[in-house]
């Protein structure tokens, strides 16, 4: 008989790319979604958790046609009783499940349809710094809405959403576009072949990075980048490329500006023409419901999705500076985008649907609200209650039991308690804003020692000798008084921790 | 060229055994599942989430000795440069996991480290009704603390978990078990051999269905079940069979009466006296914090799980009926379960390391929340603003807007407005407690038609003349009033439906 090897211990270890969350990090973030969930529930959207799961076949371009579609996505296949089952895969977006989801339930659900959806999806791709192959997305999308109401909706809703989690007016600016005045601009320039199209469309995609001067050269003859390497132009002649730079750079003073400059870009382009209709109209629902440009504005150099979307585009930025990991000063950024798309459920019923949503980026959202401050920074641990007696533990339970109605955090500590100073260890390592001590002697007299961690914390590093006597770290006080005085410094610490 | 076949159209819905969740399926879970998180903080219990995908080394149990270990669990292999990368897999559950995190981090989270999850897991199993293959757990575990201090403040939890999602006192029953008091009966039967200690422990699990008789039959020589077939017994005599049976059955009057009759089940065993000693002690903390047996009792004929945990095993279960599918009432049952398991790690790290802890049954909470009609029937649907003239969508929006700054949800009509009456059907089908109509004629003469849908509901099924006539479902008010009058209207349906 063959020894059976001892199994090696198996790595304790997350696979590569895949993260955890801890404390915080979990309940700000599920906060932040609990109150962009009550502004989407505000506008009419309704909550859709979708499977995490698919059929490969349903979530689109990864086909099985080789061995293993795993491009881009996790799949596998099912084992079924003859073998080989169908392909799953995790879902790598959530508007691929909305579109199986519409397509399947469309007689039953209403029309339109507006649904708003928060969850884990998971790409298969290499994973760098910062960069995960699980993350959180946060959309609501409209379906069967036609008309651009349903797009000034989203925007005013996205507005209020970054209001109602914590920036400030006028730290963001929501930015509008349309990929109707773009077709409109090609068809001025008499661009009919579409492979050309489509060179202008990802030129245009980099006007963000080379600017107006960048995009005539890569319109043109081509550009050499800042390593020297030469990028092919598109090949058009100066005045062509003209549409395209006039349509980038049209925003003007107020939306009238930049409408008349956007009518002057398209030229005779009835596709133009409807577009800067749409953009006008738009203007005009958001201010007839207070939506000024100071929050939401019409603005043609925004092109990021541009080549994917079919109408309105728009993006939220925030426009506060911040630190970089260079330490020099820069725009906070994108927090957000989405627009049009008319063609959602399509592939599964032949009908094209018109859609269109938004995408809010969770983990820099979140991230904005830690730069702001908005969020974190509070003494989150609870109340430790130490354990001077282990039989005694009755009676630390019964004040742990107190504090908790109180509506405090408390815990007793539940360690081996014969070594103090570990039991403080471990009230700091917890973020405690306060310790209780109660000892046999302590107990015969009727009182607890209370120890305010926050400001001993603070006293150790800077506090002057009036503080100290005027608010010492450690009290005593009476048994029944064991609530009040706790929720006195735990108020305290709070307010200095925010 | 070969013609390019055309792709047949996707089915559209879900991987079998998968389902997705609407509207109120999804945020009255999100709400339980919030309120759950505030009571698990209250106890100082921190958020934990791990990555959904797992190495399948360290989930353990499906090791990839086959070619495809989803035995079980859904698995898939990397692929690396080379070819052939780790086995991962989706997580089956929240334990694995968190042992996992707590061996990778363990010198950098505090002990005793409490932790809770919530969260979706997922089995690689046969489907059936009511039976799915992605399903909500919500685990709170304590870490690194071998006193059942730990124990008994996990019951505690839980019955403040319950009371605080909205389950009376006098619902719910906490029952309390040991495993090391089976132990000790075992001892106490001169059993020695492990076969028929499994045999025993498999014996136990059947308590439930089978009763007092049918454990003595199936101890003994067997039995005969409903369907006549015929089961062998664990073949002990009928004397070595009745400590078991004393032990199953040794529920007192109250805890003094129950660990009494205990102690006498273990006899002289040291290991059963321990877990007496363990079950006394849980008693006695629980009652200095005011959980007294009408909330969490000791009681020995609570046997799921005794075989897979080593120390003290807890049950909830709701008291109150039910009617089941055939009409007969029952009590609801079980809704949550944990108990101690003491080796967590160490698959990881050679160390044992105590854990107790909980888990709760999402959806089955859930369930009893809306039988006992603490969630759900509210009108939940958003006030409807039609859709009179296209021209006017600038007023409609701002008459939503008002609306929702007043905190009422609300949405105008977005769908093609030309047929009025699908417009009132969709505010039908959304559940909305009011419709808001208003044409030329009332925008000239500055006012608004409000439609009380959720009565005009009840009207035409069932009011009285008098009642019609003092509020009648359609009222003219100004144009100014619209936010105050609705919201009359949405606050009286609330009050109806809740």
């Amino acid at each position: 008989m063959a020894k059976v090897k001892k199994a090696p211990r198996p790595r304790a270890e997350p696979p590569k790319g895949f993260r955890d969350y801890f404390g915080a990090e979990v309940t700000e973030r599920a906060e932040m979604l609990g109150r962009i969930t009550e502004v989407y529930r505000r506008y009419g959207f309704e909550a859709l958790e979708s499977s995490a799961v698919e059929t490969v076949e349903a979530l689109g371009k990864f086909l099985p046609d080789v061995d293993r579609p795993n491009e881009g996505v996790f799949a596998w296949q099912e084992a079924d009783e003859d073998g080989a089952g169908d392909w799953l895969a995790l879902r790598y977006d959530l508007t691929a499940p909305l579109a199986r989801v519409y397509a399947q339930h469309r007689n039953d659900l209403p029309t339109p349809y507006r649904r708003f959806a928060m969850g884990p999806v998971w790409r298969n791709e290499k994973p760098g710094p910062g960069r995960f192959r699980q993350f959180y997305q946060c959309d609501a999308d409209t379906v069967g809405a036609p008309s651009v109401a349903a797009d000034a909706e989203i925007c005013a809703m996205l507005a209020d959403v970054l209001e109602d989690v914590g920036i400030r007016r006028g730290d963001y600016l929501i930015r509008v576009n349309n990929r109707k005045v773009l077709n409109g601009v090609l068809e001025a320039m008499g661009l009919e072949d579409d492979a050309q199209k489509d060179a202008v469309l990802r030129t245009i995609d980099k006007f963000d990075k080379v600017g107006k001067a960048g995009v005539r050269e890569l319109l043109g003859a081509g550009r050499k980048d800042q390593s020297g390497a030469f990028i092919d132009g598109v090949g058009l002649m100066p005045e062509q490329a003209e549409p395209v730079v006039a349509f980038l750079t049209s925003k003007g003073t107020d939306s009238a500006a930049t409408l008349a400059n956007l009518r002057a870009a398209v030229g005779a382009s009835d596709t133009g023409a409807a577009g800067v209709d749409e953009l006008s109209e738009i203007a005009d629902l958001l201010a007839s419901q207070g939506y000024g440009p100071e929050r939401i504005v019409i603005d043609p150099s925004v092109v990021r999705g541009l080549g994917y979307y079919t109408g309105p585009v728009f993006e939220a930025e925030l426009t506060f500076e911040i630190t970089d990991e260079k330490g020099r000063p820069r725009q906070f950024g994108s927090v957000a985008g989405g627009g049009r798309y008319d063609d959602l459920v399509k592939r599964f019923t032949g009908q094209a649907v018109p859609a269109t949503g938004v995408s809010i980026g969770v983990d820099r959202l979140l991230a904005a609200l830690h730069a702001t401050g908005r969020v974190g920074g509070q003494a989150e641990g609870p109340v430790v209650v130490t354990v001077m007696e282990r039989a005694r533990m009755a009676e630390y339970q019964a004040m742990v039991a107190e504090l908790r109605r109180a509506g405090i955090r408390a815990e007793v500590y539940l360690g081996n308690p014969k070594n103090f100073g570990n039991q403080l260890k471990y009230a700091d390592r917890r973020g405690s804003p306060a310790a209780v001590i109660a000892g046999s002697e302590e107990f015969e007299r009727g009182v607890v020692q209370i120890k305010d961690l926050i400001l001993g914390a603070r006293i150790a590093e800077n506090a002057t000798l009036e503080e100290w006597k005027e608010r010492p770290s450690q009290v005593e006080v009476p048994r029944a008084e064991l609530v009040a005085r706790v929720r006195e410094i735990v108020a305290s610490s709070d307010r200095e921790g925010s």
